[in-house]
C-alpha cells in the first residue's frame, strides 16, 4: 500500500496504528478531530507530539487537523464539554455508555474517506479494538464491516476501510507496538477522558489502559495524578 | 413518525422532501451544510428562505446550519470554489463527473444521524433521486441501502435512513410537490451550480431542472440570466 489515511486521536491504540503503517513503509496521512470533548485539547496535543516525534526520525507523515466543535455542539454525551460528568470505574460498566458520542466514528471516517479519495489513498484505517465493542456501537465488527461497504459505494470502489486491531484487546495492541523495530512512543499518548492535564487514573479509560500495561508486565510511562 | 432530520440544500428536491414531511404533520429538523461550493452561499440563502416561508405558515421546523468549508477545503471537485470550472451541457455527460464532491452525502448524513440520535429522531432523510444515480455514487440505491445499515449499526438501531424519491425522477418529484395540499415554494429554490445570483440556465444542473418543468408542462418560477 502506498498511502493510508488514519484516525489519530493521540491515544495508545491509534498511535500504535500509526506505528504499524510506518513500520510497513506506508505514507501516512493522520487525521485528528477536535469535537469539543472534555479531554479534546489534551488529546490533540498528544497527537501533535506523536507526529512531531515520528517526523523527527524522518518518517513521511502528514497531519490534518479538523475542528468539528460546532458540529458536535448539540450532541448528547458525557464526554463532551457541556455534557454530564465522566463516570469513574470499570470500562465495561453500564455507566460508561454515557460517554458514547453519537455518530463519532462515522463522521470521522466519512471525512477521512473524502480526503482519501481526494489524495488517491486506497485505505482509511481506524484503531478500534475489542475492548470498545461492549460500550461503543461504532467500534463493533458489524459496524466496521457495514462502513467498509458504504465507503466503497460512496467512493465508486476507490477507498476501503481497515481496522487491523478490530479483534485485538488493548494488551495485545501494546505487545504489537513494543515489537516494532521502532517502538511506539507511548510516553506521549493520552488516554484519560477528564478535562485535566495529568491522567486521572480513575476513569474507565485510564483503568483499561493501566490494566493493559499490567497484563503485559510493563510500567505505563505516562504520569498520573 | 414524530420527528425527522432531513438534508435541505435549498434545491427543488430537498425542498420537496421538506414539503413531503410537513404534509404528514412531522416535526422536521432541516440540516443545511456550507461546504465551500461555488453556489454554496446562494444555496444556503435559498434554504433559509424556504424555511422562513414555511415557518410563516406556522409549520414546526428547526433549521441547523453547519459550516464545513474547512473540512472540504482540500477535497477535489469542480463544484468547490477552488476547483475547476463548472461544466456546461447535459446532466448525464461524463464531464459532469468533475462535479462529484468526495464523501459529500456520507459526511452530511453522518452528521445528521448524530443529531437525530441526540434529539431522538428515528429517521434521517435525503432528497436523492434517479437522475443523480449516473454521475454521483453517493446518490445510488446501493449506497443508500448500505448507508442505512451503517447508520443502524452506528446508532444501536435507533436511527434509519430514508430516501423517498430514490427511484423517482425530477419531473415526478415536481408532480408530487405540486400535489401537496400546501404546494412547495419552488420559486424560492436554487439549483444552478454557478457562482452567481441568477441561475445560468446552461449548467447540467439547470438543464435538468428546466427539462423537469417542461415535462410536467409548467413554467419554472425562478428567474434565469
Amino acid at each position: 500500500m502506498r498511502k493510508v489515511v488514519i484516525g489519530l486521536s493521540g491515544g495508545m491504540d491509534s498511535t500504535t496504528l500509526l506505528g504499524y503503517y510506518l513500520e510497513q513503509g506506508t505514507e501516512v496521512h493522520c487525521c485528528s478531530f477536535y469535537y469539543g470533548s472534555k479531554h479534546g485539547v489534551f488529546e490533540l496535543e498528544a497527537a501533535k507530539a506523536v507526529v512531531k516525534y515520528y517526523k523527527s526520525f524522518e518518517y513521511e507523515i502528514t497531519h490534518h487537523l479538523f475542528d468539528l466543535a460546532d458540529v458536535f455542539a448539540n450532541f448528547n454525551s458525557a464526554l463532551l464539554l457541556f455534557g454530564g460528568a465522566i463516570p469513574e470505574g470499570n470500562y465495561n460498566d453500564e455507566t460508561m455508555k454515557q460517554t458514547v458520542v453519537p455518530g463519532r466514528n462515522l463522521i470521522f471516517v466519512s471525512i477521512m474517506a473524502g480526503l482519501a479519495e481526494s489524495i488517491e489513498a486506497e485505505v482509511v484505517a481506524l484503531g478500534v479494538h475489542s475492548g470498545d465493542h461492549h460500550i461503543y456501537p461504532d467500534c463493533r465488527p458489524e459496524f466496521i464491516k457495514s462502513l467498509h461497504t458504504t465507503i466503497l459505494r460512496s467512493t465508486d470502489d476507490k477507498v476501503m476501510v481497515f481496522a487491523p486491531f478490530l479483534n485485538d484487546n488493548k494488551a495485545s495492541i501494546l505487545l504489537q507496538g513494543y515489537s516494532f523495530t521502532f517502538p511506539v512512543p507511548y510516553h506521549l499518548t493520552r488516554t484519560c477522558y477528564k478535562n485535566q492535564l495529568l491522567a486521572c487514573g480513575k476513569c474507565g479509560s485510564c483503568q483499561e489502559r493501566l490494566e493493559a500495561f499490567k497484563i503485559i508486565g510493563r510500567k505505563d510511562p505516562i504520569e498520573y495524578e
